[in-house]
C-alpha cells in the first residue's frame, strides 16, 4: 500500500493491473467542520457495517496544516476502539504539500482497498477547500456532518459545500440548538440548494475545472433522491442506524436509478482529466530545462515578455 | 473592461498588449469569512487611500452559491457610499461555474487596471477555499479578517488561511470577545503558523499545484516581516489609519527587501503554469472528437481499459 501511496511511478505499474478488479465497493465521503465528531461517527459507521458482516476501509484524509494535528487524534480514539478487528483496515493520509496530488494519492489507495475486496470505504476529509469536494466527488455517497452551535452553518453552507451533500448528518444532536441547525439546514434544503442531483451549477463546475473534459450531465444522482437531515449523537452510538438506513438507501438508489453508473462516469472523466494535466506537466519537463523554464518565468516577472507569448514559446519548444 | 473578463480569447489578444504597462500597482488581497465585515473595511481603505490622491480599484469576488447574494449586498453599501468619485474603479465578479476560471479573469480585470494607472487595487474574496488561496497568492500583501464571536477562529486558521496572511485584521473590534479573538491569534502566531514570508509547506504547495513549473523559493516575503495584529472597527471607520500604516510599511518592506520581486515571480510561475494546462487542454480538444472523449470515458468507467492506459492513448491521439 505503501507503495502507491509514495510513488506516482508505482501508481502507474499496479493501478492498470488491479483496476479491472475495481468498482465493487461503495465509496461513501464524510466530510465537515473540525469538532463535528467526525471521526467518532466514522467510528460507529465502521462497526456497524462490520456487524453487517463487511469488510470496511477507512481512508482519512488530512489537506490541513501539518501542526494541526487533527487525523492523529481522531486514528487515536480509533484505533482505541477498533484495534484487533481485521476486517477494518485504516489508513490516515496528511498533506505533503500537494492537494492535487493528494487527491489522486487517495484515489489510488481507495482504488486498491476496492480491488482487495473491500466492501465500504470510508473516506473522511476536514473541512470545505477544494481537496475535500475533489474526494468527495469521488465517492458514491457523500455525507456532510454538521455540530449544533458551531455558530457558522450558514457560512459552511455557503462554501459550497452543501451541495456535494447526499446526507446531511446533525451530530452532538444532544447539544442546545441542534433543532435550530436542523431546521436550518432543512430550509436550506427545501430552498433547492442541496444534493448534488440537482446538477447545481457550482459543483459540476468545480467538476470541470478539474476534469474539463467533457460537459458531464447534470443528474448524476440518476433521480430524485431528497437529502435526509439525520441526528446522530456519535459518543452515544445513537441514530447510527437511521444514518446507515440512509446510506443504503441512497446506494440502492443509485443503483436502481442509473446513477451509480453516472459517478462513475463523472469520476472516470475528472481522473482522466487530472492525469492528462499531471502527463503533460512531466512531458514538458522532459522538453524544457530548469534553466530555460526559470528564465522565462523571469522575464514575465520584469515584464519582457507576456504570460500569453511565453506560454506559446513553451508549446513551440515541446513540439520542436 | 467587460471583453476581458468574459472572453479568454479576447485575453489573448489584450493582455499582451498591455502587459509592459503592469506591475506598478500595489495588489492588496481581503479574505475572510462571510460576517466580518470586509466589504465595509474595504470601503474605508479605499477612502484612506483615495484622500492620499491614490486610483483605487476594487476587485470583489465571490465565488459562492448563485443564490447567497453577499458580493451584491456589500456593493450596495458600497455604491451608497463611494459613488460620484471618479478615481474609485468597483467591480464585482461572480461566478461562473469555474473556479479556475475565475481566478484567471480577475487576474486578467486586475492587470487591466494596474495598466491603465491605478495605483492600489483592493482585491476582495469571501471564504477559504482554493480560489481565495489562489486569488490572495497573487497579491502583494494579503489582509485575513476576522471578527470576534463567530466561534470558529482557530477553525479558520486550521483551514490554511492563516498561512497567507501578511497582516491579520480583527474587526468589529467593539465587540465581546475581541480580546480573546487578538490574544487567540497572536498566540497562533508566536507558534509560528502565520506569514508566508515563512515559507509555509502548505501555502507553496499550493502554489505549487497551481504552478507546477518550479521549486520556487520559500522566502517570497524576503525577510522578516512579522504579521500585525490590527483591530478595527471598519462601521466606525476606528483602526484604518493604522492598518494603512501596516499596509504601506508592509509594501516598504517588500521594494526594500526583494520581496517585490520574488513575489512577481511566483504570480509569473502560477500563471504560466495555469495558462500552460489550459492551452493543453484546448490543443487535446482540437485532435481528440467529443465522441472519441466520451467513448473512452465510459470504458474507463466500465474498466474496460484503466485510466493511466486511456491518458496514454489520448497522448499518441495527441501526437499523431
Amino acid at each position: 500500500m505503501t507503495l502507491v501511496e509514495n510513488d506516482e511511478e508505482a501508481a502507474r505499474m499496479i493501478v492498470p493491473a488491479v483496476y479491472a478488479e475495481t468498482g465493487r465497493a461503495h465509496l461513501i465521503g464524510v466530510t465537515g467542520s473540525p469538532g463535528s465528531g467526525k471521526s467518532t461517527l466514522v467510528n460507529e459507521m465502521a462497526k456497524a457495517l462490520r456487524e453487517s458482516g463487511q469488510l470496511v476501509g477507512i481512508v482519512a484524509v488530512d489537506p490541513s496544516s501539518p501542526f494541526s494535528g487533527g487525523a492523529l487524534l481522531g486514528d487515536r480514539v480509533r484505533m482505541r476502539d477498533l484495534s484487533g478487528d481485521k476486517g477494518i483496515f485504516i489508513r490516515s493520509m496528511a498533506s505533503r504539500g500537494s492537494l492535487g496530488g493528494l487527491a489522486r494519492t487517495t484515489g489510488n489507495v481507495v482504488r486498491l482497498l476496492d480491488a482487495v475486496g473491500y466492501d465500504t470505504i470510508l473516506i473522511e476529509t476536514v473541512g470545505a477547500g477544494q481537496a475535500e469536494v475533489d474526494i468527495a466527488s469521488a465517492a458514491h455517497t457523500t455525507l456532510v456532518i454538521e455540530a449544533p452551535g458551531m455558530g457558522d452553518e450558514i457560512q459552511t453552507i455557503k462554501a459550497g459545500i452543501l451541495e456535494i451533500a447526499d446526507i446531511l448528518v446533525v451530530n452532538k444532536a444532544d447539544r442546545p440548538g441542534a433543532e435550530r441547525t436542523i431546521r436550518a439546514l432543512k430550509a436550506m434544503l427545501q430552498m433547492g440548494a442541496g444534493g448534488r442531483q440537482s446538477g447545481h451549477v457550482d459543483h459540476h463546475g468545480r467538476m470541470m475545472v478539474a476534469g474539463r473534459l467533457g460537459d458531464g450531465d447534470g443528474e448524476v444522482g440518476g433521480g430524485k433522491w431528497r437529502v435526509p437531515v439525520v441526528p446522530t449523537v456519535a459518543t452515544e452510538g445513537e441514530g447510527i442506524v437511521e444514518l446507515m438506513d440512509s446510506v443504503a438507501a441512497h446506494q440502492n438508489q443509485l443503483k436502481a436509478g442509473g446513477g451509480w453508473r453516472a459517478r462513475e462516469l463523472a469520476r472516470s472523466r475528472q481522473e482522466i482529466g487530472q492525469l492528462l494535466q499531471a502527463e503533460f506537466m512531466v512531458r514538458l519537463q522532459e522538453t524544457v530545462s530548469p534553466t530555460e523554464r526559470e528564465t522565462l518565468i523571469a522575464a514575465v516577472a520584469e515584464r519582457e515578455i507576456d504570460p500569453y507569448s511565453a506560454v506559446d514559446r513553451l508549446f513551440a519548444r515541446s513540439n520542436g
